[in-house]
């Protein structure tokens, strides 16, 4: 970890307001540059409470152009945040490009005030982080965090300061109270996940804020720093592209397309599996379980239809469907991943999403929107956006619907013809068409590249819509009751643990 | 009220499930209309509890292309959602324009289950939802709402088999069985509300719920018929436009623009200003009361500067300067209210919007970039939506800085030669500047026409800036202070009130 040290150590108190009046312009020019350059910034200032942070905020804040910077305030999560998973609020607190955002906590925030927390949940919360802010480094953002560090002595002298005051009294809250009783515990605590980010290379910038006042212009010039350095920075390096020549597994483009079901075969089995995806849902809510399912494949090949059997029989209070289309100006101006956080499920809730996250390695690869050093990091991106939804209990399944070129060609020309449904045909898939090909191939590489054993892969044959609905709904139906009883039963197991303990309390 | 019946009355379960399924697709293909016309739906489902609403969002949207409908779900407001004004939540909840929300409750919800609820809250809120209403129509929504009616015996049959379901237990709240028990009275404040929505002109559409499910078929015919209606309906009369001729009020126009504050007048006024704004903020917070500040004026009118040192002192975890820009593809899709809605500050908090809502009777006006009828109307959606805020317990100031067109040469030409001003000076600027005694008379009859005991105008000469910085510091620090003080006094007087009650019915 670093500590920020101000540009020049001058004493005299007019020289260094001076000199942070001109720190202050020269930020506020930058700011100018980061819109013209599209690289966002955010700071994140986190550490004891009490310490100035946000006479900080003000202090870095004064002169920018508040068109451009949002200051926004973290405080812990409410009732309604954490129905959703741990950084999906910070998902949406971040800049446009061009922005710059000042967080009066950090995502660290809660892990920091958890002196209980276990190392297993502890590493796995610092790989979020660690994921989260490289898929922002990723895009350009320039991610600066800096911890507020204060002397036991000085953290009780402004606490008292604090509650003297009516109106101010309020910034004292339980956790400052609770930080000052068991100050040597939780600076122990702090060291540690500081040193833990640090030898992962996502460090923090110490600021010594012992003097009362936090160091704006310290902060400033870390900040003038870092950006100065990132504006004048090298593209990183490129991950590697799929190699055609060497590409062995191809799970899509050599799928057996000729799966068929029977008129009467599909009407036995359709309702009973109808029936169980509803009761699925309300198991889910009971429980408070989320899931997110995801359905892709090519023009035509069926996921509206499959969809719309699958939730059939299912409670509208207790799924959405998030229909993805091409990103508007707004969503253009955030990561790829951005819009998608937006719908994701609360707690006992289901999201079905028509077409999602992979238009990253699927559209923007093949009509070259995001330039291939960007899209070939998606895959990545990708795996550590579904391990963040799995790892907070998220169900995850994703769908690939599977049609050949002949199969479409039968399709659009069915929609042609049939007046209710000639407005789903578009000159667009038209297009597409000719590139049919590429997107079989495109498909090979998402699917052997983001299939995990959390979030697999479902891919399903789609010439016989009878066989692709069934299956779809097939798949869900086993997978969602698998990881609900399997979630019922750890739930028996602890309660059993708890009486037994209890037990064993009693008796000594 | 209306009671819907479906089409034809057949028989026969067949027969109406052909006749449903016809009406279905009818509907489906109305949906397509709707995209074409740009006219949006939205249907509320309210009622008893336990009638079946789920049921019946299910079987509306069954054939629906789910690109283009939200099935939305309100339930009693969370804790965050009771932080903002009654409607904010539903605000967020309507649909852009071409499209259908259905949602499974409405704004009406919560009053519908008050049963304590004083003849003046009751007043309030139902004038709140009919100018709600009004200001979706005048977009061109059509606003469905329907009324599901249960009798008591189905009501006890219904929660009773859902109770025996150890899936479905959950639907059964404690607003059901509260509204089981006391059957009666919630049936006559139900009828009695519905009576008077349906004086107002505003009615509900009741469903029989009696047979369990509640008729799908007699709702889609009825929203049928009122979207083709509406669909060839001819636009509504035209609001009076202002007369130029018998204009007597000239509040900007004729405002004396010569008023001057020397540098230590300026320099001695400030800083306690400042300070005091700052504690203003922080007793806002103690006291849980939310304000909201519009800044409009003439480009160049020095509206930034006055923002940058009112909230100088104040802590930026309390406040957010809201930029108003030209609305963005996904804003132009929803009434020009709607976008203002998502900055409006939770309780404790202070908004500042740098131009506002009032662009609608300003540059939307002079721009044409909105038919007069419409902007016409905006003066009444405003003054409804301010009533609004101020009847949810907000404090609304409005401060227009004026300065005349040599005044704003001079500050152009100025910023045109500071190469840390430069980029505040646009091509727009100077075409905007062409118009500058178009928005002169628009400013003139916005004043007249939108300032109101509630939320009067404060109209500032800005020639001299620190003239018009000071008067703005002033006019917030006394209003916001007057404000405080008169919401203790409240509080002190409600608190004596109680101590009264506890001491007479000890006596007793």
């Amino acid at each position: 970890m670093a500590t920020a040290k101000p540009a020049k150590a001058d004493s005299k108190k007019t020289d260094r307001k001076e000199q942070r009046k001109a720190l202050q312009l020269e930020f506020a020019r930058l700011q100018r540059q980061l819109l013209e350059t599209d690289v966002s910034l955010i700071v994140l200032l986190d550490g004891w409470e009490s310490s100035g942070k946000g006479r900080l905020m003000r202090d870095l804040v004064r002169r920018l152009d508040p068109r451009y910077y949002e200051a926004s305030v973290i405080d812990p999560p409410t009732a309604d945040e954490t129905k959703n998973v741990l950084l999906w609020r910070f998902w949406r607190a971040i800049p446009r490009r061009g922005r710059i955002a000042v967080l009066n906590h950090s995502w660290y925030s809660e892990l920091l005030n958890d002196l209980s927390v276990s190392p297993s949940e502890r590493e796995q919360q610092l790989k979020a982080f660690r994921d989260f802010e490289k898929t922002l480094r990723n895009d350009g953002m320039v991610v600066i965090k800096f911890f507020l560090q204060q002397s036991k002595r000085d953290m009780k002298t402004n606490i008292k300061k604090l509650k003297k005051d009516p109106d101010r009294r309020f910034l004292v809250s339980e956790r400052d109270e609770k930080q000052l009783a068991d100050y040597d515990d939780y600076a122990k605590h702090f060291a540690s996940i500081l040193d833990e980010c640090d030898a992962g290379g996502y460090g923090w910038t110490i600021i010594e804020s012992s003097k009362k006042k936090p160091d704006a212009a310290a902060a400033l010039t870390h900040v003038l720093q870092a950006l100065g350095t990132k504006l004048q920075a090298e593209p990183d390096k490129k991950p590697e592209a799929p190699d055609k020549k060497t590409k062995s597994a191809r799970p899509v483009s050599s799928l057996d397309l000729d799966e068929k079901l029977s008129r009467e075969e599909y009407d036995r089995l359709k309702k009973p599996l109808q029936e169980e995806a509803g009761d699925l849902l309300y198991r889910m809510y009971t429980r408070q379980k989320a899931a997110v399912l995801a359905f892709e494949g090519t023009d035509a090949a069926g996921k509206g239809g499959a969809i719309r059997r699958l939730v059939a029989d299912m409670d509208p209070r207790g799924y959405d469907i998030a229909t993805t289309a091409a990103p508007d100006a707004t969503e253009r101006q955030y990561n790829h991943l951005w819009r998608f956080m937006r719908d994701m499920p609360q707690n006992g809730k289901l999201t079905v999403f028509d077409r999602s996250w992979y238009g990253r390695v699927l559209v923007e690869r093949i009509e070259s929107l995001t330039p291939e050093s960007r899209w070939l990091q998606g895959y990545d991106e990708i795996n550590a956006f579904e391990h963040h939804l799995v790892s907070e209990g998220r169900l995850v399944l994703k769908f690939l619907i599977v049609i050949d070129k002949d199969e479409q060609k039968r399709r659009f020309d069915a929609r042609a013809e049939d007046p209710d449904k000639t407005h789903k045909l578009t000159d667009e898939d038209w297009r597409n068409r000719e590139k049919f090909d590429q997107y079989l191939d495109a498909m090979d590489d998402m699917v052997v590249r983001t299939s995990t054993d959390e979030a697999p892969w479902i891919v399903i044959p789609g010439t016989d819509k009878r066989y692709a609905r069934i299956a779809v709904l097939q798949a869900f139906v086993r997978q969602a009751r698998d990881w609900l009883e399997k979630d019922e039963k750890a739930a028996q197991k602890a309660g059993r643990d708890k009486k037994r303990n209890k037990k064993a309390k009693k008796k000594k």
